[in-house]
């Protein structure tokens, strides 16, 4: 028990780390800010590998809505493999924000250094300021109280998850959303505890297969949290963007699918009229949002944060950490050591 | 078995369908261009639901390789629910390509409004030259005889993305790519032939979850062969860009795995990094591309069109059908028509 307690500590600490990220976020403002405002941008690729790939979708959404620029997400191995794809012929002015928890992945290394020979400059976000990656970005932010031992990420997700929150609100130079920002650990504190019951029973109920649905700036975290499943429980797990599960995968529903949906405010009827559909088809749900009315689902979990749809994210991911850390342990499994991985993917 | 012929039919009636389509496409030519080359434009985003969003994401990587035009693409539901994740502030000319079999798709139809709202007009593809879509588009092609009884979409596909093939090269003024075009049927049969056995086989095998990788202008397809052995034979089946596998679900290999590569020519060599370290931890393979070396997987196909990399798509996907078809077979299940769904997904 004793090992598979570092990888409940790491979810468990991450309201007391976002504390930490963020006194650090406002003490390196005029050092990213000069990066951020050096000019004006023709837009701005967030990339990354797996989990950090799917901070870039969910960063993306985020950086755009609020600050109006145009945003784009990209697995970094694309950039490095397929610049044709990402880069238009017309030359346009982009800043890379590359974002890798060792700041040592061989394929955001590679994009960096494509995006240099464009001649365009790399703001990193990483866990290791000593990084590679840290070490060739025009400027880089380390969320060094974040590291861990385990080898699927958690509270390193969350900490660079709002280190792109932060650069999203200083862009848009928006004083009410990074206050409501700071109100987060709170916050956090108060899902961990009023999701932990739910949580464990939930992993230990009858499913096969867990779907996760989120739409906008959520899609990103349903990826991530179908990831966190299937890396810790080794689990049958997709993810969604809410209308997108009608078109075709709607058909695998049955008593032994589990649906999660992570309610936004914007879309809240759309969404939820999915997961009415998944209840009418027979399959057990979960609603994740702000205020759930109880019949919206089976399961229901209200964030109850009073904090806008936006900065409400990291809040999203704490109770579906859990359940894919107490789906491992119902099947026997080491949640922190996922079967044939390690912690920084290299080239083989 | 009557029943079960009419996808097979489907299936196997692709290259004779793609003729037809093609003569139509030259047909349309003076039409279509009139409103590809109304403007300078700034970019180009593909919309679509499901099957036609992965069309959309194969379509986008496509045009943007072979025209230098900004290409995106989105699930309509996103430009529909989320215009703000999709339109950035900046005021830009996009020429949206929307893409929907039956062009009465809500999300789709909702996503073309959108776009009018903002001044910017529609070029849809679809199978019906009477459907609401159709009517509201600028301009439009409609792959009539690619209409198809069956739930699950491939001839329908197929020709869609032929059609924004010919878009592209028209654009692109390539008169190499479209001659290029004009042989695909004939490779068609001719891998129709090739793969069959292989399918069949293969469908029989010991494997209880399919991945399939794609990267660059294939990730989009790797998407739809997911999609289509989900749909046909409720099969766990997941995509990913090759690399990205290695991010978390590579965890999920074991014997019982099918991993399936769509190898490019770009990329070949990392591509086939991901399907020996697939093989080494024990899983199955299936490498697709068009001259495979027999040992770079458990089973390869060769294509052999001499088509270039980009052509080569609609070829990639034959295989791949007649996988999921064989499979619903095996397992009892009707292929053409899945549980929970209809041809036309429609608000509920």
């Amino acid at each position: 028990m004793a090992e598979e307690q570092v990888i409940r500590d790491e979810i468990e600490s991450q309201p007391g780390v976002w504390v930490a990220t963020w006194r650090e976020l406002l003490q390196s403002r005029e050092r990213l800010s000069a990066l951020l405002f050096s000019q004006c941008w023709d837009g701005v690729l967030f990339v990354g590998c797996g989990s950090t790939y799917y901070l870039s979708l969910a960063a993306a959404s985020l950086h755009q809505q609020l600050t109006g620029q145009k945003t784009q997400a990209s697995p970094s191995s694309e950039v490095a493999l397929f610049p044709a794809g990402v880069y238009p012929d017309v030359r346009q002015m982009v800043l890379m924000v590359a974002v890798s928890r060792s700041g040592e992945t061989t394929e955001t290394l590679q994009a960096a250094e494509e995006h240099h020979r464009r001649g365009m400059p790399v703001l990193a976000i990483t866990c290791d300021g000593d990084s590679r990656l840290a070490g060739l970005a025009e400027a880089s932010f380390a969320c060094e109280e974040a590291r861990e031992e385990s080898v699927p990420q958690t509270r390193s997700f969350t900490s660079m998850y709002l280190a792109a929150h932060y650069l999203s609100g200083v862009v848009a130079d928006d004083d009410t959303y990074l206050e409501a920002l700071e109100a987060l650990p709170e916050h956090g504190r108060d899902v961990l505890r009023r999701s932990a019951d739910l949580a464990l029973n939930l992993a230990g109920q009858n499913w096969q297969r867990a779907i996760f649905l989120g739409s906008g700036p959520y899609y990103g975290l349903a990826c991530e949290a179908m990831l966190k499943l299937k890396e810790m429980a080794l689990a049958w797990s997709e993810a969604y963007h809410f209308p997108e599960f009608r078109h075709g995968p709607i058909s695998l529903v049955d008593e032994q699918t589990l649906v999660v949906g992570m309610l936004s405010d914007t879309a809240a009827e759309a969404e939820q009229a999915v997961l009415e559909e998944v209840t009418r088809l027979g399959g057990q749900t979960l609603a994740i949002g702000e205020r759930v009315a109880p019949d919206t689902a089976g399961q229901a979990l209200s964030l109850e944060s009073g904090l806008p749809e936006l900065a409400r994210g990291p809040l999203l991911l704490l109770p579906l950490q859990l359940l894919a850390y107490h789906r491992a342990l119902e099947q026997g499994l080491d949640p922190q050591r996922p079967r044939h991985l390690r912690q920084v993917v290299v080239a083989v």
